[in-house]
């Protein structure tokens, strides 16, 4: 792996005057209460900015954006901090409580069900980032309202790579935002299902097609179990999940993905071709498999990097034609 | 390609004694009338055995065994004939009509509804294969009741690789005996969402193993515009379905994708090992990929092997990692 995969190698080339080799994530920092078949938690680190930055801190230095409440202690700054997740632009918000989801997964764990959703300190939430966060040089938009992440967006010009998640939630009621925060980024990392109903369109690729023609220049479709594909003006690429016999908790597999997806990008590659995308996609697909043999962060908390570049090698052998067969 | 793919290379150790290197297929020969959003058929040639017998019959030789009525006119076994299938076990049934079965898809296309089916000449379907088709080297065994499965498996004694599909009904009216039939085959290859019926088990990877305790050495879960996964006691291969911006009738997909998949392996490998197995996955979604752009045989009766070979690398480019990237 390592003439493939050169550890961090970057040429001065890649940055963008003025900015710094970093990845801004804004999104949400929450306690989620989760009861899947195989175990449940009352009260556990959780949030799309949670879950993606984890996932990232393998790769390079990740920047997380969000307001928490008083309830928000140590113990879970120190789950990021243990990963090196910069946490200086995590703001406390006194008097209010940290941004709570509640939810359960049947038998089958393809389909989360919310129970609750408390948006607490997210309910005024208007980002302000740091010189350092907003100067970095790649930037993902996690899944949370369209005009917060334009917001943010407008913030980070000199980011030469910029990613946007979204949900069915915000495609119904702020679609106009949506499709302007959609033109704003790079790239759009969203599931298939959310594509279709976004452009109205059920074929994948012409939904995809559809998305590119409003800008931006790469599109992946999560496709849960089924794994990722990906969109480009020039290509398609597909990788499926990586096939696990034990899926204790799915929540936050795609924000894992996504995290391993521009992690990879920003660390470790120079110009984002073809190829680095195909190669983000199996990190991204590596680090959603990782993050759902447990509950919440549990499993990428403790995860290696050896152990992530030892899964991509045999993600690699599974998707292998043997083109070397004599 | 010519070097990785040779056009009919067998070698005399293949064959089991007594068998003749072709394909021997079991399975509906039928009148579908569909409708999709996309256009609408009253009466065409379909069936499970004729979909899988026109796309195996590119790379090896065909015969298909099944029952067809009076109103099966020469027109409908020229479509079979033009691509070399051998009809000799067609049985003509005086005073019958050919099965029908009416169908419609709504605009997402993934899920077809069945509005009617007329079992006819199938009632009372006893099969009696000629010796030609029961000293196949190769067998499938499409989806029929899994009792009339096992009468055919057992007139091809001498196979060197055996194959079935099933579907919900079975496993809901005749699970026992569809145990029995997939106990005495080598490969399992059936919907992914029928794999987890079938075993009681949502996770796919432990449905998989759970068939392979059974008997098969393989398994195949087809997963619709997902594409297809490979489970074998060595190992997991997966493959996307061909990405396509025009789909017009998905009824056949299946069983070109089988057909595509053992008439690879009868016609042009040696030992069917893994790596063999994986390529036919290749054809498997090619094949199922040409069928689905037309309406029922349409497409595929107009196929040529260049189409194949093409769409086969086009295939392999977008499961590419770029493992050669210096």
């Amino acid at each position: 792996m390592s003439a493939v995969l050169p550890a961090r190698g970057r040429t001065s080339n890649q940055r963008t005057k003025g900015t710094n080799l970093s990845l801004t994530v804004v999104g949400s920092i929450a306690f989620d209460a989760v009861s899947t078949p195989f175990g449940e938690r009352s009260k556990m680190l959780g949030g799309s900015a949670v879950h993606f930055s984890l996932a990232a801190s393998f790769f390079t230095d990740v920047r997380v954006v969000g307001p928490v409440g008083e309830d928000f202690t140590a113990t879970e700054l120190a789950v990021l901090e243990n990963l090196g997740v910069i946490t200086e632009d995590i703001e406390r918000v006194p008097g209010e409580q940290t941004f709570f989801w509640k939810g359960h997964y049947e038998y089958d764990l393809n389909t989360a069900h919310t129970d609750d959703t408390q948006l607490n300190v997210f309910g005024a939430f208007d980002p302000k980032l740091s010189e350092a966060s907003s100067t970095a040089d790649m930037l993902f938009l996690a899944n949370i309202q369209p005009d917060l992440q334009r917001r943010v967006r407008a913030q980070c010009g000199g980011a030469r790579f910029t990613a946007l998640d979204s949900m069915n939630l915000w495609i119904e009621t702020a679609r106009d935002s949506l499709w302007e925060a959609i033109s704003e980024v790079d790239c759009l990392l969203i599931n298939d299902a959310e594509i279709r109903q976004l452009t109205d369109q059920p074929n994948l690729a012409r939904a995809a097609r559809a998305v590119m023609e409003k800008g931006p220049k790469a599109v992946v479709a999560k496709q849960g179990e089924y794994g990722a594909a990906l969109f480009t003006p020039s290509g398609f690429f597909a990788l499926p999940g990586f096939p696990l016999e034990d899926v204790r908790d799915p929540t936050g597999a795609g924000d894992s993905f996504a995290g391993g997806f521009l992690g990879y990008l920003d660390g470790e590659v120079g110009p984002i071709d073809e190829l680095a995308l195909r190669r983000a996609m199996g990190f991204g697909t590596v680090l959603a498999s990782f993050n759902v043999e447990e509950f919440g962060t549990e499993r990428v908390a403790r995860l290696t990097r050896d152990e992530i570049d030892s899964r991509m090698e045999a993600l690699r052998s599974m998707t292998d034609f043997g083109q070397t067969r004599s």
